[in-house]
Parts: C-alpha cells; sequence; structure tokens
C-alpha cells in the first residue's frame, strides 16, 4: 500500500514525523510488515533521532551547520540562495529513505527513537514523503 | 523479485542509474510495491540527490572530496592507493542501500530526483547492484 | 515475518553482524525476498563495510572520532558523558536502517561485504536490532 503525507515546515529543524507515519500505518490495520518511507526533496532529510531531549536535536543541528556552512566559497551551485547547496550536502550526508518494521501493529522503534524530517532550507515549505507498507 | 544491473564506472563521480532501475521496475509490471537498491561495493555508493543542475552534484562531489582527503596522515589502509580509505569513509558517509516506492508502475521519486551511483574510486571498474522488488 | 537480534558491545568499535542476520535469514527459510534491520538505538549504528582487512575498519572509527570529537565546546547535551552527543552525531552520519535483497536463501551481499554494528558509546551495553523479513 502507498500513501503520502504533507508536512509544511517553517525552516531550518527537525520536525517529528511519527505520529504522522503511525496514523498511516494504524489506518492500513498492518499487524505485522514493512513502512519504507521516502522524501520526495533532495534540499530536506529524514533521520532517525532521540525524541526525548530537545538539546541532542539542537546541538545535531548546530553540529551539521558548522560541518557545512553558508559561506563556503567551494559552493558553485547557488542559483536558489546561499543555503541551496549547504542542503544538498545535508542531505546526501544524512538518509532519504528510511525501512522501519512493524510488530504488533506498530513502528518497531526503540523506546528513545522518533523519526524525523530535517528541513535544510531557511524559508519553511511543504515537504511530501512517500509511505509504503508491505506485508 | 530480484535482478542485478552492471554499471561500468570511469572513474570518481555521480553516475545516474534512474533510467536503468526504471527499466527493471517495467520489466516486471509491478504497478504499486517497493524497490530497493544495493550497491555490492564498500568503496562506492548510492544516493538520491538533484538531477537537474549539473553544478549541484560537481558542488557535492567537490566538498566530500575535501572532507576525505588522500593525504590524510591517519589512513593506514593503503593497500590498493591513496583512493583506497577515503573510498571507504566516502561510502560510509553516504548509503548503500535505498529503497523507493513503486507507485503507477514507476518509482515515487520527486520531479528533481535522480538515483546515483556514486563511484569513489579514481580508477573505473564494472558496479554491481542487486534489486529488489517487493509489493 | 518478524525477530529480533541482541548484541553485546564491549565498547566503541564496528561489530560484524553479518553470522547472526544470516542465521535468521537460514531460520526463516526464504529463499528470495528482502532483509530490513532496524537497529533501535540513537547512539550506535549500522554499516556495510569491507569485512576483509580490519586496518580499514580502524582507520574508519579514527577518521568519525577526530570528526566528531568529544571535547567539542558547541555540544550542550552531556547529560550522560561527553561520548553522548558525537554518538548522536556518528549515528546521523550512518544509518539506523538497512535493507538487503536475499537471493538463493542468503543475503545477497558482495564478496567483500559485511554488516556492521557501530558502538558509539565508550561503554559498552545491550543493543538490539530488530530484522524484518519479506517476500
Amino acid at each position: 500500500m502507498i500513501a503520502s503525507i504533507e508536512i509544511r515546515t517553517r525552516g531550518q529543524g527537525l520536525y517529528e514525523i511519527t505520529d504522522r507515519v503511525e496514523a498511516v500505518v494504524a489506518q492500513a490495520g498492518i499487524d505485522s510488515g514493512l513502512c519504507t518511507i521516502l522524501i520526495q526533496h533532495t534540499s530536506a532529510s529524514l533521520t532517525i533521532q532521540e525524541n526525548a531531549d530537545p538539546s541532542a536535536r539542537r546541538d545535531l543541528e548546530r553540529w551539521l551547520a558548522r560541518l557545512v556552512p553558508e559561506d563556503d566559497p567551494l559552493f558553485t551551485h547557488r542559483a536558489e540562495g546561499p543555503d541551496d547547496m549547504p542542503s544538498h550536502v545535508k542531505a546526501a550526508l544524512t538518509s532519504t529513505t528510511l525501512s522501519i518494521p512493524i510488530a504488533g501493529g506498530r513502528l518497531a522503534l526503540g523506546a528513545w527513537q522518533g523519526i524525523f524530517l530535517w528541513e535544510h532550507r531557511r524559508q519553511g515549505r511543504p515537504r511530501t514523503c512517500v509511505i509504503h507498507l508491505g506485508a
């Protein structure tokens, strides 16, 4: 089964989408199977990270922003602004697709794991994830 | 269903393989499902990136080459030359497997997304990707 | 089919789990299909790397430890010690889920590929991977 969800971001940052994905799994009524998520963009990405302490996500964002700064003279691809090319690099270093087993009708994530959409562009925008559910 | 494709690279760089994977999906006649790709190497990798403006890919390659330079004195694994160990690091930072939903008989990629094989070795060689297609 | 395996780590490093995963595939008696692995932690991760020469894995570990050092003043998330936040960054840069085709009753890995659990915390602990096997 294929579904898709839209997430409207409000600028750079990690947006938890675990509940959105769980809702798709629940609606499909799948007890045991596999849930695969693809984000249909190359300037935003996916990651599974700690969803308890927000300081972990803040540090992660700041660390990656420092590794891939906007004012890098190496970048020539600047058509959409200085945050364009860093977004592609950050996406390449994280994930575009994730596959999560489903057990007992729920995503089999660890106790502290959440699924996050990582917006790398300064300006928020609607982002689409395609979800495949299989047996 | 399992298939495999061989891509002959001509040195370092990003090689788009979207059409090759689409051809496998089309031949299998799958309307809705999941396509998983594994690259059977540890000195080349996979990534989903922008397939419109080639400057984005060029910047991405140059950025990663600068992050993981060949002449790093940290590297002791040099049996196959100075580009050997950087290749493994680059592969670990990108992807070895990707899973892409299939909808309407086609890969459900975003409008600007392409699947790329990323050759990290200086010398081109034949590379094999194994493809699994499921319902 | 869903299974889970526990791996007891003994501190930072790459632990090969290929045999453990192969055993789950063999026990399930699946000839052709897909094996997906999720590690249920955010301070350890998964990677497919060379399993022949141990110097490649040692260099990879040392390279990532240098990229993400413990004493980085940027990190504020230190509740569990100085190795806590670097662990989350390292996990984000590598993989939390991997999907590997199964052919002829075995994982369709390349000749030199192995699946590794990457422990990023100084102190070893039990780690759980959930495995989904599909047709």
